[in-house]
């Protein structure tokens, strides 16, 4: 289903499938299992479907930007929308809130460690907002780790709980209950997309797909030289898909070893839109980048650009006949072209189509990609050290001295 | 009205500032002076409103970016929608074209140069969609350099054409025709965002903002050091907005200089969101960022969390009796903290409120403070030769050999 172009591939990438194959067979990276362990939470979200018109997701960071992703991939298809409640803004929230009719919404509170303080302010917020009791409610549902504090107040009100496996981290859990659940419930495919996920994960482990590990070697080997990773991607559909994997990557990524500070940093860009705004970096800046393009074969559907010629405006004659996506996948070869010949390193990766099987795949092969460029870095991509010192910070600043802005 | 704390100042700027003098006023860069020039084209656009519903913006690039970040930022406010048909995406700008009644919507066909060929393959595919004839239509209207083919084009169609300034460049248009006649249609106040821009830029030339050559000294002496330049907001409406300095900076400052290769490459975060995608890599990645936290002190409208404890989330009854907009407010003093803490160099913009006199000023800033930091590189800002390559070979693959792809 995918096309890959690797890099030059080193000398060996035995050692690092063999360190692959390790971690997946040591139970302790959750996210590898995931493809076969969340079939069962596409009929237990089906089981919960009590004809709501809307579907309120209440999450941020991991535990929004993959359901985020797929619901604006398939903006086209959802059979209910989802709105996501994700920054603590009061404008944007309060714009949300205006259009919603609570009584006619299910409402997912979504926070691995049960305790994230944006989710659980605006739920709080959304509470006080339509002066809704939460005991007992039967439009309130949560997502979270088995026992954490939103597990137990699940318990205590009487909601459905989904459970995200323990060793699943919010930014691997896109095919845990964080996505399976709303995305089944808003009408996707959700069995093809875990299919996908499993057809990827099967090949790769099969070394079918050893592109991948000579992709994270050549990162890791040139992290000093190319800091900076940039994912370009030909389709205003995957515009989010590109923030999950900006989360996925920086956050995995970024992290001290001993004295060291190690990371790559993910840009994320849009074709054509992004050839207008940063490619000139790209081509004359400095040298510190390298570039995957991500490309649509096929299109859902297409518009054509028609063949009369507009007076004075001949010189676009010439896509006379052609149409949109032809245009826009014209571009993106002409961009990889321009790259080449500048000499920045990189890859192209090409979708057949836009649909759940594709995303499935292409969601495993970045967390394998990620997992495997921070073997080869020697970092742990599972954890996040420097997130704490912020957090700390911030109940300082409500509670000892009262000093509070805004 | 707004606050800024520099970054420490070296020891002269004197030369800097004669040098933005010089600049302004040997004609060559005409952005400086639309805060005047501008202001008779919000009666030229006033007299266009003949009753439409709905405002089509057709273009891309420093076309679309600044109008897209003001009509983003006052969604709230416009009192008809501004639909943006930007990238040939066949999938998006289809469903965009499906809720459109063109009888009932001003059309603005907007390119500097006359001939960007995803602009024009637009609105060709627009006018073969609904079978338009443009010729004498009352509902289209172009924006472009005096005499480019577009501007040809208008006067054969007798439609209007508003001229952007020859000497004012895309990423530096927002304050031209590109983003007033627009905004004024949709009922901005763009008078006060000229106000605003000329406040500031008043202020600089009275060189009561010093700071701002600080700064690009700071940027320009360090480039090597902190080659990554982040713009951390913390507000929803501002989203966008970081996408428009993301074209300005990157497209300002990617260039080459002789043998040498310069360049800052901007990265633009939303707060809080970012906190959990982002900051683990800013805080223990590779140090080769420096961040411009970008903040409301009063939002339009707030949201109480309530005072509500809910049982077993009693870890987040801190925040009783606050709101959101103080939430997001401590978040993003927290999380500068926490940069300072681990020594990475940041500094603070403060809005007083998001209004627009204050984004007026804010778009002076950063152009002022992106013009400085070329001339503080020694490269020129307002050119753009590396993007000339992807078109060439754009045309010869839809010409020589016939090979599309799509």
């Amino acid at each position: 289903m995918i096309f890959y172009e690797a890099r030059p591939a080193p000398a060996s990438t035995q050692w690092l499938y063999e360190a692959l194959v390790a971690e997946r067979s040591s139970g302790k990276v959750g996210y590898y299992h995931l493809p076969d362990h969340s079939l069962p939470l596409i009929q237990r979200a089906q089981e919960l479907d009590w004809g709501f018109e809307t579907i309120v997701h209440i999450g941020i960071g991991g535990s929004s930007l993959g359901p985020k992703a797929l619901a604006h991939l398939f903006a086209s298809k959802l059979k209910r929308p989802i709105i996501f409640l994700e920054n603590p803004d009061p404008v944007e929230i309060r714009l949300k809130l205006a259009s919603l009719d609570p009584q006619k919404a299910q409402i997912f509170v979504v926070s691995k460690s049960g305790r994230t303080v944006e989710t659980l302010a605006i739920f709080k917020a959304l509470l006080n907002h339509f002066q809704i009791d939460p005991k007992g409610a039967r439009n309130i549902a949560v997502i979270t780790d088995p026992d954490s504090p939103l597990d137990r107040f699940a318990s205590w009100a009487k909601v459905p709980s989904f459970h995200i496996p323990p060793n699943v981290g919010g930014r691997f859990s896109v095919l845990s209950a964080v996505g399976i659940v709303p995305l089944t419930l808003a009408g996707l495919d959700t069995a093809a997309l875990l299919e996908g996920a499993r057809t990827f994960r099967e090949l790769f482990f099969a070394q079918q797909a050893n592109h991948l590990l000579a992709k994270a070697l050549f990162f890791a080997h040139n992290a000093k030289r190319y800091p900076i990773t940039v994912l370009f991607s030909y389709a205003s559909e995957l515009e989010e898909f590109t923030r999950w994997y900006v989360q996925l990557w920086g956050e995995s990524l970024g992290k001290r070893k001993g004295q060291e500070r190690v990371g790559l940093t993910p840009v994320g860009l849009l074709g054509t839109s992004d050839q207008h705004s940063f490619l000139q970096l790209l081509i004359d800046g400095p040298r510190d980048k390298s570039v995957t393009f991500l490309k649509v074969a096929r299109f859902g559907e297409d518009l054509p650009i028609g063949s009369r010629s507009l007076p004075h405006l001949e010189g676009v004659d010439f896509l006379d006949g052609h149409s949109l996506a032809q245009l826009l996948n014209a571009e993106c070869d002409a961009t990889k072209r321009a790259l080449e010949l500048a000499g920045v390193p990189n890859d192209l990766i090409e979708l057949q189509s836009l649909d759940e099987e594709s995303i499935g795949e292409l969601i495993f092969y970045f967390q394998l990609l990620t997992s495997a460029t921070a073997l080869a870095l020697g970092i742990n991509a599972y954890d996040q050290p420097g997130v704490e010192l912020g957090k700390r910070v911030l109940r300082q600043l409500f509670s000892g001295d009262g000093r509070q802005s805004g």
